[in-house]
């Protein structure tokens, strides 16, 4: 898309620093990192979400994952890392290209995921259960 | 692994709210959700980290993830979706059994991840791309 700016990127159109690549995907550092060495793994296809995105086409971006995550944390020096991958902006989600952020993680860095876990009431897990069962097509 | 709360899920010792299942992956519901729905999509392997664990496997798990994102947010009513892998107690991972989260986003439920970015000095981006890429083997 022409308005995309990852489609830019990945015309070359915009420069990146580049980290991997390949016909399908392409993976550079992220521009305002929330770690030194956040990467983004990306399709070279236009995609907004994951729930648009055909399944092979997730499966060329994570048979890179272990490499890339072992290369990121080796040259970073991070104990962890964080791979989220955001759909739709009330998720986060800023360039509606569809990405993968790899953000390594070391103690004390003030970032992670708001962990305000609740519970379910009496009978309401089933309840839900019921329902995503549904929509998958297998109640 | 016997002491495992994961495994012994897989091995249906410990009760779970079944979402999805074949012979590599399980999908069931976190007992402690983020929001309603909030899904745990885990290989039946046990492997701690995703440096670890070899691609094929996390390309089982990842097939699964447009069916079941668009019946999560069918029967939630969810306007996006956060996918969110942790590795390393540093990184917010509380079992170490490798596992997706897929938490579904609604406007003002106060989740997300804490995005503070940062930036590289000058120079400093090509620097981390050139560690990478060395321990990538390709500098």
């Amino acid at each position: 898309m022409a308005e995309c700016i990852f489609c830019r990127i990945v015309e070359g159109k915009i420069p990146c620093a580049r980290i991997y690549e390949d016909d399908e995907a392409l993976a550079f550092l992220d521009i305002g990192p929330l770690a030194p060495g956040h990467i983004l793994l990306i399709p070279k296809r236009h995609f907004e979400r994951i729930w648009e995105v055909p399944s092979e086409l997730l499966v060329t971006l994570v048979r890179k994952l272990p490499r890339l995550s072992r290369a990121l944390l080796e040259a970073t020096g991070a104990q962890g890392l964080n791979i989220l991958q955001n759909n739709g902006p009330v998720s986060g989600q800023a360039v509606s290209h569809l990405h993968l952020h790899l953000i390594p993680r070391t103690a004390g860095d003030g970032l992670g995921y708001r962990w305000n876990a609740g519970r379910y009431g009496p009978g309401e897990i089933e309840s839900v259960q019921k329902r995503i069962l549904g929509a998958m097509g297998e109640d």
